[in-house]
């Protein structure tokens, strides 16, 4: 081991041998964690290349058991963390009501980002810890399912990522990359999207570092034979309008049912749905159907049949109402909203649910570009007592910021319908930071 | 601990507090292997400045004891490591035999370098396990002493030079320089003489390297109050003829008593005597001093003394004789001597000792620059079987190499004299590597 943690502290790409045996031995506690630990630091600073990231992911899927696709043509879906992002619990039913189906495992809130299992779980009754077999049942049944993350799918992962978090090797763009597809390898759909997130409110903020980790985790998800689309979106400004694990339930059912659709979360769940169903090979007009879906009810009739499948108490949904304390948040002086601090809302709103109750959170009125007037309502916090750190992550200016995309490139998979990279040729290697 | 690991990992210089608390937190295991191993891999990309070495090598020394110093004016040195570096034999009885106390702790041989205590146990009874007391004892009595490193002082770096060693981050300039100069502070002499090795042979190969590592450590050694002096000296060769513990012990013997001076070892010792010293502050002619210590036999009387202080048999030394076994090493073509590779030479005199016992070796007669004729004897195997590794050892050239300096050149402490540092400004903070 001090070979290959010195080969890579000296800038070397290590070869699949090697890293099989860095997670065998880690895994079998031939290798002690002061080693991996040293190795990971290098790796932060000398990176990883597109062949190590694949090598590393299959060391990693291979220290577990691997599901078989419960139907031939479900897809997955992944978003890498962000601040109201309430995709997937929009776009899981919208591609399964136009029938792709959907095997989505979920993670829970991390940091300042939420987590689709937590804001499953905030409607009474819903469980997400499926078993792998009731799991692929559902989706063969219902037409999606979205669960937990079992055990007994890539160990190695979650004793890696504990590492790295104890030894601030986190940030690691091949780790990264490895860590997010080892776990939808596992889980075996055929086809993946991933929503890569950049900006102030995602783990990354350098669009470069994004890119180079979204064309890595596609060559990972490619060299498994899986069918793949990236899309690198933007996290300066929460996603949607509500932040809190039950107002984002409460946003996902109003999306699908009401038509009360914020444009922003509009906008990137239509990109991401067609995604879903271009990768997983929906012959058609994806646009179309997807619209369909939306406007017919189907989408909204296909979450409820999974929350029931998974125990929602019936009317559950329909009954979940935001806390009943609420509290204007207005601005303070008129202009443009410049900056919304993401982090700060995330970590103000998981405090609110945390003390108040699953429905507690934050409701934003106002967006990045927004004209104000002094004593307008930026947000709503629902729950708390007081808006003072809502109002603080609002930065107000004199004149509107520069328009911002929301998507800023997309790369797919030469099996999901051709290179549709809009940032230039895919690179090789990871940037060393 | 992860915030310091990310500060260091983004390149901050980390204040005193935290490295005492890196140090004490290791110490009681509260802060675990992983994250210190992290920690040692940022540094090596990273570097340590020379404020941040002198508060880490003072959190280490704090692990242990620290010994007064036996006398006022005794002088400790040291050496970075070599191969045929028979200099601490010779000049620790030298500069006692000129009037100034040495108190000298040393260590074993390291991969293809000597170690003084193995040297000196070659001599049949000798000890060198002193208690820091009898350490002290004989310093006063005798006029010098060379004992191991006692367990109680600094205990901090065995731990962690065990954890670099296992996570390949020996090779950290601020780490090294920390550990080396630790150890000499704890063992109280209050002036210090660095011997540092540059080349193939040496442990750092960059002269740039090199040099920041000697600045630094002076500069540890200043912010204790120590004078000291550093010369930074070749190592792309052995240092003199002899390889082997006994060999060099015979040879050390030999050199202070029959005059059979290798030219290129005494050059070395009469600098390395000159410092120590000055460095003690030794009043008068230096130079004369240390001739008629030499010529007189002073210092020979030293050396016996010396080793019967610390258990020699009587005549033992003047008993030891190379292994009987002989075999000479040709060159098997003529030309001039490019190069000797020192490590495998160094590598193949330690296994020999291994196998068998201590006055085995190698003995160099031709060096770096001599004009050799096909079937001249390059060196001589004492123990061994075959001379194949030795004559690979050399590499023989048609014409002479370029000269290379004994010395590059000599850093020494304000309190000791005044800079006399030959190769520029003292540089603030280590080279990155």
């Amino acid at each position: 081991m001090r070979r290959t943690i010195a080969r890579k502290r000296d800038g070397a790409a290590l070869d699949d041998a090697e890293w099989q045996a860095v997670v065998a031995g880690y895994m079998s506690d031939a290798i002690e964690e002061a080693q991996l630990a040293a190795l990971f630091m290098a790796c932060y600073f000398k990176g990883i290349d597109e062949p190590e990231a694949a090598a590393l992911t299959r060391a990693m899927v291979e220290s577990g058991e691997t599901l078989a696709p419960p139907v031939a043509n479900c897809v997955d879906k992944h978003s890498s963390g962000g601040v109201a992002d309430t995709a997937s619990l929009i776009v899981v039913p919208i591609a399964a009501a136009c029938g792709i189906p959907v095997a989505k495992l979920s993670g829970r809130a991390l940091g300042h980002t939420g987590g689709t299992l937590d804001k499953l779980e905030a409607i009474p009754g819903v469980r997400t810890d499926l078993s792998p077999e009731a799991f692929a049942e559902q989706v063969r049944t219902v037409g999606c399912a979205v669960a937990a993350q079992s055990a007994r799918l890539v160990p190695a992962d979650k004793r890696m990522y504990a590492l790295r978090d104890r030894t601030s090797t986190v940030q690691s763009l091949g780790l990264v990359a490895a860590s997010i597809v080892s776990k939808k390898i596992a889980a075996g759909a055929p086809s993946i999207v991933f929503d890569v997130k950049v900006g102030r409110g995602a783990f990354f903020k350098d669009l470069s570092e994004v890119e180079a980790l979204s064309r890595t985790m596609v060559h990972i998800a490619e060299s498994f034979g899986r069918r793949c689309a990236a899309v690198v979106t933007d996290m300066n400004e929460p996603l949607g309008p509500a932040i809190g694990t039950g107002l984002e339930a409460i946003e996902a059912r109003d999306f699908l049912r009401n038509g009360r659709r914020d444009p922003r979360l509009l906008a990137l769940c239509a990109i991401l749905a067609t995604k879903m169903l271009e990768t997983a090979g929906f012959a058609g007009d994806a646009a179309g159907a997807i619209r369909h879906a939306l406007d017919s009810g189907a989408a909204y009739e296909m979450l409820e049949r999974m929350l029931a499948a998974q125990g929602a108490a019936p009317g559950a949904l329909d009954a979940l109402r935001p806390h009943a304390r609420m509290l204007e948040v207005r601005a303070n002086r008129s202009g443009f909203v410049a900056t919304i601090d993401a982090p700060k809302l995330g970590l103000f709103a998981r405090a609110l649910t945390e003390r108040f109750g699953g429905t507690a959170g934050v409701f934003v009125h106002k967006r990045i570009g927004d004209a104000v007037t002094a004593g307008d309502v930026l947000a709503t916090v629902f729950g708390g007592e007081s808006g003072e750190d809502v109002l603080a992550a609002y930065g107000l200016a004199d004149s509107a910021p520069p328009p911002r995309p929301l998507v800023y490139f997309e790369i797919a998979s030469e099996a999901g319908g051709g290179p549709e990279a809009a940032a230039g040729e895919p690179r090789s290697r990871l940037a060393t930071r």
